[in-house]
């Protein structure tokens, strides 16, 4: 237990460069996540990192609420269609000759990894059948609550606002946190009531999600990715294929009914009364219409399910946000005007990561406990908790949802 | 005020065959809604008609309590984007001779004539210049209100449900319709709390909409019309598209979060794994997916604004449904599950003429009285009241939402 007695050096070669010692995945519809650790005297996959005398031994001598492990968290995703990409890389990281088993037989024996997700069950044959690991499934909304609720509650700058460009970020008072709904957006959508640490429901979701916008953005556009087509979205305008409010009044605003003019009345409404056919309009105009009808849509039915259950806050989360600008922006106008101010949509910096952070925190990192007891510790820790390194989360427009990583800390207890 | 007074045969050469006494128009972003009134001996379009010896002469000199006349509601609509083939009929009904106008200068008057719906501002001034029309607006929520709670309190088998191709008629109590919500899929979707006569208030609403599945159909499918969209829709198999549970999860059930390897996780999202085009899947299947998509999400969101503001009945009204099958089931299927059973979805045989009727209704019936004034009836009722006939209403597949007309009773009051 006490990671003082923590002895560094030793057995090194078994603690090689490039070797993750605790890893886990979220295989969702569209996209697997994964979420690994990597000890701080380590070659860290596309990023730099600076090493500190103190830190670069990896594995901490100091008191007893100092870390036993400094390192850092990883993430990066794959498309589910790739699924082999995603198998390859975990191949590549040399995982079987990390702590995730015997060190006696590297490459003879079934490596474990924590997943969830529909994907842990669909590639759990996959799986082992290519490189032996077999996949221990944990429950998806139990991953994705544990996920948040770590996040939300470790990380200081996680939660955040945005709405006409201004990013702000809030603060959350780890007493005052439940409850909140949690909207996942990843290829549908799901609704959960978080209510503490184990204590949710899924009370609501809708199957216009991320998989909408980019199956119907397929489509109609001949895009060849999500991200291309997000970025066509931004550069589009809805007016040319939705039908608005001024389209139907001919210009006159219907402020009775709490409508102006250019509120959208019909969603591709447009499309109908014109003699012109999908390559006529521009793919960028599709784009943002579609955007805007999936956002506002998740908008307002995440506001009427929080007002049903009492809920304060919404928190979004999910890869379909990405952290793109106009996405943010038309989910928080769609919770502001259904909610007449009321209600403020909030969005987390790792959103496309819960799953997987859940997943990678509510395991047993045996990797891990493996490192310490190979680094000869007298008492390894019987828990290990994660501390994240505040310094390094990205302000305002920094990018923390592709392939990053971040400093952080393992205490024992 | 006295009907008995009323005579027959006088001045006919001003109640000429097809005319017109009495019309209201409700313009849409999609279709423009005719309802008239056309007198018991005259030549009805588009339906055959019984002529029976008392009803022959169209204006009864029955008792105090008896209809001052006796006609026919026609009900017909265009579409909006020909608003032409809508002012040509409306010029060919020689709605100029009937009895919206001064008697003595046929042609040389404007005629009024009541109108709601956005048309009403956008094309005012084309019915203007083209056919000396004014078009007399009437605000459209009040129509719509006013045409619905005519129908509902009016007609004995107005209401029905439909779930499993079973369709169920639902008996009103007058003295407990209110309050209800009314749900009014046009174009777009809007939403009424309707707590009584001129009571309402639009409290939601939603851009994903008859509009959108046109729109976007038409877009995906290249259809020619709306009907022919429906069709295909029948025709076809949503699995094609949509990425259901089972898709994701591998063909096991996900029963925890109450759902079944068939439910739709995100729609369209199928399309996102497969290496096809637009053109590489079955019009049928995509027609299938975007009604699933629109009528389960119209569903859920009318579940929810029910729940907020206390509402246990949900009509759903407006020319998306059109009496279709499946569109209806789903929006059953849709309430119900999302309730879980507590709620049901109800339907209006006249669902795509409520706006229509109101605006019918709620006006002064100009041409009525004309007609009865030119009847020589000595004191002309000041109101005017209607009643359609029960026996005409059709029953279990009876289809009432084209160009049809029904039995009317016209009383004095």
């Amino acid at each position: 237990m006490d990671p003082r007695r923590a002895e560094t050096g030793k057995n090194s070669d078994q603690i090689q460069s490039g070797h993750v010692y605790h890893l886990a995945l979220d295989i969702g519809g569209s996209l697997a996540k994964l979420v690994y650790f990597t000890k701080n005297d380590e070659h860290i996959v596309g990023s730099e990192k600076k090493k500190s005398p103190m830190k670069a031994s990896g594995i901490s001598n100091s008191s007893r609420n100092s870390p036993v492990l400094n390192g850092r968290l990883n993430f990066k995703k794959f498309e589910t269609s790739k699924i082999n990409d995603c198998l390859e890389f975990i191949n590549s990281m040399k995982l079987h000759l990390g702590g995730c088993q015997q060190p006696e037989s590297p490459g003879s024996q079934t490596i474990t990894i924590k997943a969830t997700g529909g994907g842990a069950y669909k590639y759990a044959d996959l799986f082992k059948e290519k490189f032996r690991i077999s996949l221990d499934k944990e429950d998806e909304m139990d991953c994705l609550v544990a996920g948040a609720n770590f996040l939300l509650e470790t990380i200081h700058q996680e939660a955040f606002t945005y709405m006409g460009n201004q990013k702000q970020f809030v603060w959350i008072d780890k007493n005052d946190l439940y409850p909140y709904l949690l909207v996942n957006i990843g290829s549908g959508v799901g609704m959960i009531k978080v209510e503490g640490d184990g204590k949710f429901e899924r009370v609501s979701g809708t199957s216009i999600g991320g998989g909408t916008f980019w199956g119907l953005g397929k489509l109609l556009t001949k895009c060849k990715s999500f991200d291309e087509l997000l970025d066509l979205s931004y550069r589009g305008n809805n007016r040319a294929v939705d039908m608005l409010v001024g389209d139907i009044y001919g210009g006159m605003d219907y402020s009775k009914i709490g409508l102006s003019s250019t509120t959208i009345a019909s969603s591709f409404g447009r499309a109908i009364s014109e003699n012109k056919e999908r390559d006529d309009y521009k793919p960028e105009d599709i784009a943002r219409s579609l955007l805007r009808m999936i956002s506002n849509n998740i908008g307002q039915i995440s506001y009427l399910t929080a007002l049903r259950f009492g809920l304060k806050r919404i928190f979004f989360g999910g890869f379909f946000i990405r952290r793109h600008p106009f996405t943010m922006d038309t989910l928080s106008v769609a919770v502001n005007f259904w909610s007449k101010g009321e209600a403020k949509a909030m969005f987390l910096q790792h959103e496309g990561f819960l799953g997987a952070v859940g997943a990678f925190m509510s395991s047993d990192k045996h990797g891990l406990k493996e490192l310490l007891a190979n680094q000869k510790v007298e008492r390894p820790p019987s828990k290990l908790s994660f501390s994240l390194d505040q310094t390094q989360v990205p302000q305002q427009d920094g990018e923390l949802n592709g392939d990053e990583s971040i400093e952080c800390s393992v205490y024992g207890a």
